[in-house]
């Protein structure tokens, strides 16, 4: 049977990375290509205790089918939190529980973008964000990500000439450049998106993952809730549980309930359970201060290795937070070209071609430095420089 | 800010029944309208256990971001099965575990569906399939079932005249009429989709609830790998986990991981692990006995008490299998109209309209017995009966 399948499936890529990271279960392969959290850093005995208590206390009601919206304390938990941290005023009623923060995408572009909507995204982008929003076949442009957050005039000239509906974009320690705005930008963007009437969809993942430098506001702060704000605890407490959220304003969120009713009735309960248990018997910033001290270092040991191994001609992010070095190579070594030859040293990281768009064969690429230990850290960014030397002196 | 949204959500019916379920909260309204497993029948001691020995075997891997495809044992225990109770040759890569049946129709729609394709259901047909494919702006057509399963007469001048692209169905213990297609409609379903190049989309989540008559085979069985099949634990474990799977030919499968990679990156790790390991240190045959058993009773009480409250001129089914009983009223009763006066008599069902598509202010009702003990059965079709008594003597 020869089958037409649907006319999105020309246009959305298929994951690279998920593709990248079946290569890299060879164990003897050093790997900066995840975006995995560190192993050692989940939180497993607390996990383990939440779990006990969430059994003992609901038993069966622990397995049972639940609401769309989510489980109403972790949701008031949240809220609490956007109050505590950002003095953010949010009520359990705005929060959606997603199956971690890749379906608030889905959810978002199913809820806003017909085929041909205009939307606006980073330069270079997270690429779950591409893929889910590709499925509904947008017309996606990107703006440029400088030192300093997207680039003002650049994305005022595209708010201008492309009127796009919404304007993606992770403003702290961004997946995949490690870049963040800094306080100008983020007032900015917000002051862009009210001028132009464009939806601001704020993917903050890594926001709590600062290492060095101050905590900045968010930017839906400067917005009086017109804005989409993505939430997640696969960054701070676990990714298998699936965990995220949206937080909404009240007409989008009326319709993010319907798209989540479609789209798998409901969360994982059990997990909900367990993951507010967790936060209610622990000390959440303990942990995420743990979690930073570990990160910090990892990216300090990998900032130390990239000066050491790499010629002075290849270019670097220095992230303050998250999880992502982004690698800029001489102009004449694409990325792609570097894999195979960085595969056979055995360390892999991911090109930056699939974080573009419209752009092919970039001389760009992300390594991930918070699931290697700091010895596999310099014995793997001396290999791949290796691999560099070898390729710029061809 | 005045939001624009995809033209997909004036389509879009917001799931009536998750509506029914916030009202049915309260404890003194018996409920018939969910679709819940009995709370009792979860295997929570089993589920209890496999959790600890997952965390203890796995520790902090049982939490980490996984492969979209699903875990592979899982999948593999899946298509055994499949070979086991129906002798159909099924492979672990044939297999994607979703986030509960219902994430299958979302995929399969998404991979299969342009706006204005034309579609095929039954009539009445699942609100949950009507809704995860409205999304797509498919154009639905809709075929009556009759107490042997669907007209076939009036399927194949369906598949004639509307060229449909797939039919979708639920041939065992159908949600909500708990129709069961006998052998020759079953047959003679898998031989109109051949002839008429219609991908089959066979959905199976009460199919080993099978209570009273003998197991047919699926229908799948009879199409030579070229349908789409859907299954589920939430009916034979538990729903809160969500989990479910979607069986498909290659190229379909293909398409599938795409968009599930962009839905939500992978379902539930930590639950995977769990219910593996339940269905590998227990055995799922002797707890689907006791289900049946359990839910056998519930039906055959609650027909007995539709016999002895309700007036003679109301028709209902008799399921053989499954959660639901239909009920037709007086064609000038509208369930409608029948579920205020029922709610003030403190008992809930599911009025038929969200389960038809071109058709509004019918006199057909959905009933569940799985999650109300027998006495309360007695107490609340009484009630119903009140209700529908008052209301044909007005």
């Amino acid at each position: 049977m020869k089958i037409k399948f649907a006319s999105r499936m020309k246009t959305v890529p298929r994951s690279f990375i998920r593709e990248i990271l079946k290569v890299t279960t060879n164990p003897e392969i050093i790997s900066f290509a995840g975006g995995l959290p560190n192993l050692k850093m989940i939180p497993i005995k607390e996990l383990e205790n939440a779990c006990d208590s969430v059994l003992e206390q609901d038993g069966t009601r622990a397995m049972q089918y639940s609401t769309s919206e989510g489980y109403y304390r972790l949701r008031k938990w949240i809220a609490d939190r956007y109050m505590k941290k950002h003095s953010l005023l949010v009520t359990p009623d705005d929060i959606l529980i997603t199956s971690g923060s890749q379906q608030a995408l889905d959810l978002v572009s199913k809820v806003l973008l017909d085929k041909g909507t205009q939307v606006t995204i980073e330069k270079p982008g997270y690429l779950g964000a591409i893929q889910a929003m590709s499925v509904f076949e947008p017309r996606l442009s990107a703006v440029p990500v400088t030192e300093t957050g997207i680039d003002i005039q650049a994305l005022e000239k595209n708010f201008k000439t492309k009127k796009p509906k919404l304007f993606y974009a992770v403003p702290n320690f961004q997946n995949p450049s490690g870049i963040t705005y800094d306080m100008e930008t983020r007032k900015a963007t917000a002051a862009l998106c009210k001028k132009y009437n464009v939806i601001f969809v704020e993917d903050d993942p890594y926001g709590e993952l600062r290492f060095s430098g101050t905590d900045l506001p968010i930017i839906n702060k400067f917005l009086n809730k017109t804005g989409i704000l993505f939430g997640s605890f696969s960054k701070i407490v676990a990714p298998g549980l699936r965990l995220g959220w949206v937080c909404a304003p009240k007409t989008i969120m009326k319709n993010l309930i319907t798209v989540k009713q479609a789209a798998d009735l409901h969360t994982n309960f059990f997990s909900q359970r367990i993951v507010y248990e967790y936060l209610t018997k622990n000390n959440l910033d303990t942990h995420i201060e743990k979690l930073k001290a570990v990160y910090g270092k990892h990216a300090k040991a990998m900032l130390a290795c990239i000066e050491k191994y790499f010629p002075s001609e290849v270019k670097f992010t220095r992230p303050q937070g998250g999880m992502f070095i982004w690698v800029t190579l001489p102009a004449k070594i694409k990325a792609m070209a570097l894999l195979k030859p960085a595969l056979k040293e055995k360390v892999a990281f991911v090109p930056g071609d699939p974080f573009y768009v419209h752009t092919k064969n970039v001389n760009t690429l992300r390594l991930n430095y918070s699931n290697a230990e700091p010895d596999m850290i310099e014995e793997g960014i001396k290999r791949l420089g290796n691999a560099v030397k070898k390729l710029i002196s061809k």
